[in-house]
């Protein structure tokens, strides 16, 4: 007589939809608590694959109607950092140079175009009242593409990567090199790779939980 | 002849500030891949002890000058939750009522008057730039303030929580209900707890990596 017995494991806490994993402490430190914006960089490059990779993971951060109105350029040539080299304020200039890659997250204010391929069951009716609504289009499009730049920081962190956000550089001026001839508005821009301590501050404080809130 | 050898082994990747460590599948999955916003929420309870941890997470979250400009309501009590869903869209109205916690996302155009505080080396200087340049103390809170609104979402999600982040509300009235006397307009709202699998939608697609950017 032979016994055949086949054990099953599931591994993938996923499959659960009850169960919620909470992240180890090491995890929400690469996150949160001891991750630091980077003035200077290494020379450790960033690879196309891990510019793909960030993208895959960062998409699926939650946007208003599934609006995704964020738009990214990478910029990583010689010619396209001298490009935003010489759009960005003076300090950020030697970090622009440094980076390994610049992203400028921008939003589109035509995003409702892609709605009914992103929002197939309502994307059509969606479509046509924002571009009845140009003020509720620019609103969507500025507060939903800065949460997916918030994203991106947050993925690359998860992925192994430093990040360097920075807002002061010409926007206009962006819009004008980087995203001529459509409706995408610069947002704000981030340094990706591995940070070094140079020009490092020491941690500035933050707000305590009853400066920044309350409950009702 | 005894030999003593004594093994030491570190266990703490945030010891070295070069060592960058990737995230597990397990985790990313619990940020992005498989997280989904809920519309329907089980009568597990939110404890003001997990409110506090995510506070005291989403706050190291980066922003501009360390400006912090993000308030947040934290509504729970019946009384709260009344103000709150009778100045929500009507879809909205039944998530609110049902989820354990709904907090309003407001940033604070004052935010300057904080940052001597939050920017001790520069703040006094940025506070006056800031109270002289409305448009530009509007933008640097809308934009920083949302940025720490994606941060919330991402470390509820990192520290087991569902979200379900909604727009669909009269700002105006929220304003005058729960932000009275004060600077701070709310931006969106975000349910919190442990969500059902109520009224969920199939995944809806994102855009391409092509579709939504470029190499420069």
């Amino acid at each position: 007589m032979r016994i055949n017995v086949i054990l099953w494991v599931n591994l993938d806490p996923i499959q659960d939809p009850c169960m919620h994993a909470k992240l180890d402490g090491p995890a929400l430190d690469t996150l949160f608590r001891t991750a630091r914006t980077r003035n200077g960089w290494t020379a450790e490059p960033v690879s196309e694959e891990q510019i793909r990779e960030l993208y895959e993971l960062l998409k699926w951060g939650p946007t208003s109607g599934n609006s995704n109105p964020a738009r990214f350029v990478w910029v990583r040539s010689a010619q396209g950092k001298a490009k935003l080299v010489a759009l960005a304020s003076e300090g950020n200039r030697p970090k622009v140079l440094a980076a390994p890659v610049t992203v400028i997250i921008g939003y589109d204010l035509d995003f409702g175009e892609q709605l009914p391929k992103l929002f197939p069951a309502r994307g059509e009716a969606m479509k046509a009242s924002f571009a009845a609504s140009p003020v509720a289009a620019e609103t969507t499009a500025f507060r939903n593409g800065t949460l997916q730049g918030a994203y991106l920081i947050l993925a690359a962190r998860a992925l192994g990567l430093d990040c360097g956000p920075m807002s002061g550089f010409d926007n206009a001026g962006v819009d004008r090199e980087f995203f001529a001839d459509t409706r995408i508005r610069s947002n704000f821009i981030c340094g990706l790779g591995t940070g070094s301590d140079e020009k490092m501050f020491p941690r500035n404080p933050r707000l305590t939980f009853d400066e920044a809130g309350r409950f009702a």
